[in-house]
């Protein structure tokens, strides 16, 4: 669809200098995600890899598991007054057997938001609902495979450059070679992206694999990656609290501040040939 | 309560050094918002100032206008099994005369994430329930003052120097005082918190005012800002092209790129004395 970026008329001042010039930003666009029909959610994102951006997001909301869950993604013709398509309306067809999401508004908040009640609760629903095993996963990274991460994601967004203004989510295999990457003006819809996609070409549970995010490490992107079991995650910027919590209860490896040769790791350090940071 | 940063061991890396530290880490918990008793949203947010968050988000529902809209708010004792209270689940009882949100997904998502249509429609939307007008804000900004406000507003983080993983959000006035700081791991709560600070103190509308952000510029910072009365939105990084189009549309002075001496007027450069960056 190429609606990734626009272009715009800008005034750049330096120091007392005005010059008007284009400039192009990212492309901001809700997106409805309906499942038979029915809204489940609406999301800011970029357009483009949508149908993955949906699969994904049912992959974190346990609803998918494989790609045979789907049975169908489409845009909705007639989402406007005038009967045009937008291409900011999606329906996903469950397969037989599969069972929609909850409608209601607690679920979807336990879902994307965990349960609102206090931090050891989400952490339970997480551990109660997960399909995937991420703690026994075998993967071993050598450190110095690791700090070259962020300068091959960097590499490969072609977007950022141009904008400033995208999250990046990749997924990398043990050798260090990046499988998929993806950009969006939402961090969570970058890794949902990847996820989809993995889901719709049949590579869940993504074992042995890394997920690295541009910016900070969230409770919510540590659940993204153990609903599509992904053992470790790595972050450019610091994790919260949570998400460190999360990674340790279920066996995520969780390093943070990947920068030049360095980095932290909060959990699961033995992936990586280094003591566990236990509290 | 003072549960905004939480300690950890972390296995500090740096080339073949391995070192193992303590680290301070931004804590992130789950807040429930309810209103009369009604589960209204959970966002996961960095503990304290949560009766401005539970206003400031409000406000940007459309449900608050004024510190007598709200009758009272208080924490939920027995938000848990076993009756104990965590802190994590609010509840805002409204003035008589005050129509709560309402609940469905569709009203929820319509005024949290935009209509789920198109672009247009999300602009018409914001336009017809905002309180005020900002377009005739008569506020003049020297280009000169606005350069200094994000060596101000870093000046009084306090948190974000320990922990490298708190979004913040200030409030300005025209001389260029900072009138108001929050920090938060996400950016839509510290302008919550913001915004919330000034419905409860009776401020609203923020006639007059700028709103910085550390971070990029997305349509529902615009969105907030528009809600609450505020002229002038600044961000350190980039906007997206939603947010562009909602400040032209709405009359907002949209800045972005705002490093050092220099920054880039997307709309509303009538305020900063420059052309307007018009397209």
């Amino acid at each position: 669809m190429g609606r990734v970026t626009s272009r715009r008329r800008v005034v750049r001042l330096v120091d007392d200098a005005v010059t008007v010039r284009p400039d192009t930003l990212a492309v901001e666009e809700p997106l409805e995600i309906r499942v038979r029909g029915k809204s489940l959610a609406v999301t800011m994102r970029t357009p483009g890899d949508d149908f993955d951006l949906a699969a994904g997001f049912l992959v974190s909301e346990g609803v998918v598991r494989a790609p045979s869950d789907i049975a169908s993604i489409r845009y909705c013709a007639g989402a406007t007054a005038d009967g045009s398509n937008t291409y900011n309306v999606l329906d996903v067809g469950l397969a037989d057997g599969v069972a929609p999401p909850d409608p209601s508004i607690e679920r979807n908040f336990y879902t994307t938001s965990s349960c609102g009640l206090c931090g050891k609760a989400s952490l339970d629903a997480v551990r109660t609902v997960a399909s995937w095993q991420v703690a026994a996963d075998p993967i071993r990274l050598d450190p110095r495979l690791v700090t070259e991460f962020p300068t091959k994601l960097r590499a490969a967004q072609r977007v950022f450059d141009r904008t400033g203004g995208l999250h990046a989510a990749g997924l990398f295999d043990a050798q260090g070679n990046l499988l998929c990457l993806r950009e969006d003006v939402g961090r969570h819809n970058a890794v949902d992206k990847v996820v989809g996609w993995a889901t719709r070409g049949g590579r869940l549970p993504l074992t042995s694999t890394v997920l690295m995010v541009s910016g900070r490490a969230s409770f919510e992107l540590v659940q993204k990656a153990v609903m599509a079991g992904i053992p470790v995650l790595t972050a450019v910027s610091a994790p919260s609290s949570l998400a460190a919590d999360l990674a340790e209860e279920m066996g995520v490896t969780l390093v943070g501040f990947l920068r030049g040769t360095s980095m932290n790791v909060y959990t699961g350090g033995h992936r990586l040939g280094v003591t566990a940071g236990a509290r």
